[in-house]
């Protein structure tokens, strides 16, 4: 497996889970959880595709509902064991990012070719299914809380992209990438 | 005309009340009438259309975008001789949300053949349109409000894929998909 | 240069200036700046695009993204020696709005050849970067707030599809289209 390949599977996966998180703490019942994981972990490779004009990525790959399904059920029986529900959701919320935002420059790069699209597209990936999951469930979205959130996707993708055109190998490139937007919204969130 | 067109309308037609009924409660004019009837009668169904990467149904068939106007207008000169406008606002939707997630499941299955993209694109149908409405009009989203909302969509699609599924003909399959979400939802304002 | 293509600038830049406005009302970081520029900017031209599934304008052409860019840089190191960013967010609204919509009718009609759709593209063009805009910022939405805003946008389609259809050229029909969906907004600015 390809290391785009898992960082695609991070992010939908824990994307969900943060779903499911927020849904827990609104609770809602086991529907809302399925419902807020599904927007959560696709939302953001949904408008993607549609922008790049690609199939859109879970129609291809049913696959993906199954995990977002699978995340959402397993959320709803352990979230009320967690200490911090809201550090867990921030924490895993701040991985998926980073993998996500790779995931979608590397989709935008090899769909369009263009670096600046890559970066555009690492960023909305990445950015919009916590955005789309803090509209559905009516709080503030994510962009006005912290917007360094955005900014790691954008590092996340540049690192990528940039690296990437360096000459360096795919591996190098999206691991540089993940973990130094890891990085940024880890500082954020550690000292923000 | 076919169950599946009839139900098609009756979703497109319902939901623009409820879109124009919302309007009547914010009190708006005459062209936010037609707006929120306009996103809510088409919203779900031009998602789903989206993803599945098919043409918009309304830009194929402009007649939608005359049947939603048309409910628009007349709600605005009806709707204050109403005794409860929520009450049928509640109950339209209902009906709105039975006919619509199983046409968006007889979509989802025509264009993709997978009975679980089809359920998903039920759930999305029958339920984006109240969403975008509820997102517009500023109120909480009809999923935090009542999330037996979606778990009746899901119920209209699978009971739909199921029976359809068993051999059964079109028009069992889809009555009954309608029928059952109808009263999943029924069950939930009545007793909720 | 072609009207229609001086008006898709006009409405695109405009548009990111007045989400970068909004992006200093809520004193966000640069990044906040130029993602809402980018939302308000591109929002309402992506949804047309995808709708009318034709490629997305800023995927084709990425020196969009760099009207917005630069809008928001602009706006960044300018908008607190602005009187009234207030003012000045409603008032580049209103010409960015008349601009958009006439451009989104004329893309419609190209794309479509109806007169309807055409119209309902440029009510959604002009109309849902605003929407975007406002919804990310959690404020109530355009919408709720100034309902004579989609009329203006509708107004702009119907005198551009009116005018074309009875044979005057484009440039005409583009200037009056815009001319009179700009008043008619700003005759809600100044005495609504």
């Amino acid at each position: 497996m390809s290391i785009v390949i898992f960082l695609d599977f991070v992010g939908v996966t824990l994307f969900a889970v943060t779903g499911a998180l927020v849904a827990s703490r609104k609770q809602l019942d086991i529907i809302g959880f399925i419902f807020l994981a599904m927007v959560t972990g696709t939302g953001g490779g949904t408008v993607r595709d549609l922008i790049l004009g690609v199939p859109v990525f879970w129609v291809e790959q049913p696959l993906f509902i199954l995990v977002c399904t699978v995340a959402a059920v397993l959320t709803f029986f352990i979230a009320h064991f967690l200490e911090s529900r809201y550090l867990w959701l921030l924490w895993l919320d701040a991985v998926a990012l980073a993998a996500y935002a790779v995931f979608g420059a590397y989709k935008g790069l090899l769909v369009t070719g263009s670096p600046v699209i890559a970066v555009v597209m690492g960023v909305l990936t990445g950015g919009l299914g916590g955005v789309f999951r803090d509209i559905l469930a009516s709080e503030p979205s994510v962009l006005m809380r912290k917007d360094i959130y955005l900014a790691a996707a954008m590092v996340g993708g540049l690192i990528y992209v940039g690296i990437l055109g360096a000459g360096v190998d795919q591996f190098v490139a999206a691991g540089l990438g993940f973990i130094l937007a890891f990085l940024t919204r880890s500082g954020a969130l550690a000292y923000g």
